[in-house]
């Protein structure tokens, strides 16, 4: 039995759900040495969208046809639930589906999918599964069919499939194109796919020559138009994923304006992950958003801001240019621009970090202000901590790393150097140029500062000639 | 009598104009706690777009009709010349005229705008009130009408409005809608508006029903095409709000083209006030300005600045990523890459700023340069003074903010800090890695370095086993 | 006789090739003190992509007809293998081809090219080429060709290009229009040029009216149909000048998704020279490539990143705005975010370049690093060189510039001033906050610190009241 699905109407097929995944492919327009599935499409494999959709429809087995490129594919998606078969030979999509025969439930039937068409979604697996057919297709109009398999219907059956160069003039007029996406009882795929032959032009295996020996078994076969065409495209060059690539980041922004995010140029954004956003969030032009990024309410996001896995606070403000790689930032913050905030750096509520400045796995309290080229690295900085323009925490001594500690209220003055492990103590003041290397007591004022002089009858340097 | 306007044609109606801007309604769809008007646009308010507009048309009153949100309409946009009328309950557009009224002068004529169509142009309100009709209607053809009030005419004059779902088939093939924006003669208004009534499914007062009523009254009706779709849309949504914002920003961008400015792509500039641009002006891809910003003859612009309320003197260039907020700019200054020009800096003529330097309110004159990695704020720096590497003007004590003064031809050697209140005299040198705490006195080296020493059987730290 | 050219089909006429490009023109609508012909795209004048085109054609001549502007043309594109030949009077086409006949050769055909015509393709050139006519023109379909020169043909041969004012009813639904670019032998084209009158309302000499000659003379006139608008769009405004450029932009994008490079999105990348690209070469959105760039296998550009003239070897990831700028870079080095490398700058394999950091005509070797807030200038670092945060070269004292040599395995602690010219030797490491005047020692320490000590009773200061 499929489990109960939340998606799928009550005319459900009561059987259990195998899942195939065709992804042996190679690629070559490609060119490149990487599998073509493996190539991401919004910073994920292009297999792993297929993957997600098809968990999504709870089947009882994945089983993904790997073939070019060898062990890459199943090591780069490593998963319990996915049974790996390996096709050597490159004999067709019908020999493809051969290798899975083994490993198919016999009580079940499959949804073959295409590791190389990404964005197919979940709706329309669910619409081809509601098919009551022993054979169901996944077709789409399209609007130029040239070259593709034409789908000959007799009322709402499908009679076959013609290919291209084998289509009468009146059959070229047809719009409706297969797309290799498929469902099948398992009962009757493992009597077609036994039956298969490669007596043809190219000497491969096509499934598509199902269609014809369920017909003439009496079989009907059903056929569901799909709503896009890009759901059903596969890519096959890089001029194929930038283009799916603009699909998919359109429609994430339009998703983000039905939220109600402000965006300044929806063709300017890419999220290549998961974003999620409150209330009265503004993202302005050419941002880039990687992993899983939140912001909450109010959240105002400058131009040309790059963030990866980060967490920001209801109110915080990212000039231009922010960088931001594994951090968490509490509310009421004011960053950049030119900040770079790296793994495991969080900020607490009305902390400032301006230009110039970096903070690696550094824990800011609240009301402290970091504001002009500092270096922040391996710190604990209290709250109201004031850290001057050219502060430096060196937190390496070639060989290990030490951590700085800045007690609350602290105030570092410019250009000092802390030399960890060290700690200014509460309420301390550092002279501006210090060198740091001892612990500095508690409001007091601590420095390593030289007097001052002049050199009368100096003379400035004279142009050396070469 | 209408003031004089060298726009306006010689047909003009010869009577004071008044101006309603219906401007009351939540935009539930915009997903946000913000009045629907108060959303930007390039910049500016929603509301302020129309207000603008309607100014030029010199009224002799402006009155706009608020709701939701309360007071935040009124208080983001202060004005004298404004009269606001809240509008309680939301009961139609009628309803909502009926509360402006009052306020209406009966010698007048009225023209209706709604407070969330920004782009609507100035060109397009002549046109109406150049129609001698007691009532005159915008309106537009739509290659796509579904759901828009039909114009149903005879010959010139206007019949009816037919809303859509009340449309015959053959009303449903007119192409030419209402917009809502219209223009009435104020005795006529007022005994239009005092008839309405709501007994409709909606239970609303519909302002479009006085267009039954003038014919009913023998009064013609006019109706003037506007030339676009979007100078009548209007904004419900995020989607809407980035598609006018789009459209706002191509026809800016059309507009620098035909003044002359060299844009390397017009897709991807951004305008959020004005730009007065000179001669031979070239922007790069990316750039962003906001405020006023005045670009003369020759300046260039690099990739990916923003540029915000600035003056730009003939013949400076901006490297990438360069960001300036309140600054002015003499000529032929060399700024960025990724400078950052902050409130109340001034740069004389060949002025150099270079990358990761900081000026806030500082006063830079002729020739000198901040090349390299500096903060130098609230000072005052004169000419053909060279800044090296590293140097931070200390112009923060905690509590209170002081000036650095460096005077004409002092050299700064990298790595210095000056403690503010303190001034480097003309032709003063400071030896890098210096701490100024005293005035620096002229054509003499001073400094506050120790002597360089070594330690010698110094063994390097070794990796602490954890 | 034509030199051999592998471009070429075999029915190439069998005549030497002069080419006239007509580069007089002012190009009033472009609003600029710059020659129309001098303006930019890709980089590049426009006329240097004609004489690009024409020289791929191996012609015996090349003449340049400039005007407008005066020698400014001559000037900003010397080549020994041009002509120039200044008209001086600007006549009309007619006139500037009478300025280039005393330098025809009598044994040649003429190919006419327009100067502010970029993108027309070789392949065009070629094909018109292989006409075999006393007079060719090339001419183009145009959906809309209202205003041009329509061209009237009997059966294959051309029989008048009749002007839009001009053109009867029937001939303004003629879609092939004139483009101006043809080619003659030059015997014809030396008597119908004489022929030429300016008996019209402009008083202009038009070329075109060679046409009719040719008919006359009973002499045939092809015609070659080129491909694409846009390869026969002439530059006549900046709006003309940014869609050729994004025309131009698309199509470098394209042949890149050709060779295998993933673009995160083709229509942001700008390419001004060439780009040279290996396998599995990753370009994220936004990068600017201006002159000579070469990327090798596996190299990943983050978005934003600016590029001049630079070699990057294999491996190599550049981080978001990265600068570089006459750079040569190894394989697998790490560069950026914010990093901005400087002419002259060459880093070996494994090298690290940080943010905030700026190298000028720096060397540094393998496995070194350099990772936060530095300006490294005219210096030699060694392998596995450490340098800290905050590091300063300081190679200027105001007229000379010297150079920092650090040896291999060297650590430079934060905050350090290198003063040049200094050697800091192989093994040394330098403690936090020094300054260095002097040779340090290999494998000790040296430093130039003062002790730290801490003022007791000290308080801060207090708001002074202004």
């Amino acid at each position: 039995m499929l489990e109960p699905d939340s998606h799928l109407s009550l005319s459900t097929p009561s059987s259990k759900l195998n899942i195939v995944i065709l992804a042996a492919g190679k690629g070559t327009r490609m060119h490149s040495s990487k599998p073509k599935v493996l190539h991401a499409l919004a910073g994920k494999p292009i297999l792993q969208h297929v993957l997600d959709t098809a968990r999504k429809l709870q089947p009882s087995k994945i089983i993904v046809i790997y073939g070019f490129g060898g062990e890459a594919v199943p090591q780069a998606l490593p998963a319990d639930d996915i049974t790996w078969v390996k096709q050597t030979e490159q004999l067709g999509t019908g020999h493809a589906m051969q290798q899975a025969l083994p490993y198919l439930e016999s009580d079940a039937r499959t949804l073959i999918l295409l590791g190389d068409v990404p964005l197919l979604a979940l709706e329309s697996c669910e619409r081809l599964l509601c098919e009551q057919a022993a054979l169901a297709l996944l077709t789409v109009n399209k609007p130029n069919p040239a070259g593709y398999g034409r789908i000959v219907r007799d009322q709402a059956a499908v009679k076959a499939i013609v290919e291209h160069k084998d289509a009468t003039e009146a059959q070229r007029a047809i719009q409706e194109v297969n797309t290799g996406i498929m469902a099948a009882e398992n009962a009757w795929l493992e009597k077609w796919l036994s039956r298969l032959d490669n007596r043809n032009a190219q000497q491969e295996y096509y499934l598509t020559d199902i269609v014809a020996m369920a017909v003439a078994d009496g079989q009907p076969v059903a056929a569901t138009q799909g709503d896009d065409e890009w759901q059903v495209a596969g890519v096959n060059s890089k001029q194929d994923l930038a283009t799916l690539e603009r699909v998919y980041q359109q429609r994430y922004a339009a998703s983000l304006l039905e939220q109600g995010v402000t965006l300044a140029d929806p063709a300017r954004i890419d999220i290549r992950g998961s974003l999620v956003v409150g209330r009265d969030v503004e993202i302005d032009v050419g941002c880039v958003f990687e992993g899983e990024v939140t912001l909450a309410d109010n959240v105002r996001i400058g131009p040309y801001c790059v963030i990866r896995n980060a967490t920001i606070g209801a109110g915080t403000t990212l000039s231009a240019y922010t960088h931001i790689d594994d951090a968490s930032l509490a509310e009421d913050c004011r960053i950049g621009p030119y900040a770079r905030l790296r793994p495991g750096t969080t900020l607490a509520d009305h902390a400032h970090v301006g230009n110039f400045v970096e903070l690696k796995n550094a824990q800011v309290d609240s009301g402290s202000k970091i504001n002009h080229l500092s270096y922040v690295g391996d710190a604990t900085v209290g709250k109201q901590v004031n850290i001057g323009a050219g502060t430096i925490t060196c937190n390496y001594d070639g060989v290990n790393k030490s951590r700085t500690i800045i007690e609350d209220r602290a105030f570092i003055g410019s250009d000092t150097q802390l030399i960890a492990p060290v700690t200014v103590k509460a309420g301390a003041t550092i002279a501006a140029g210090s060198t740091i290397t001892q612990d500095a007591p508690a409001d007091t004022l601590t420095m390593s500062r030289v007097r001052q002089f002049t050199i009368e009858n100096w003379k400035r340097p004279e142009k050396v000639k070469k």
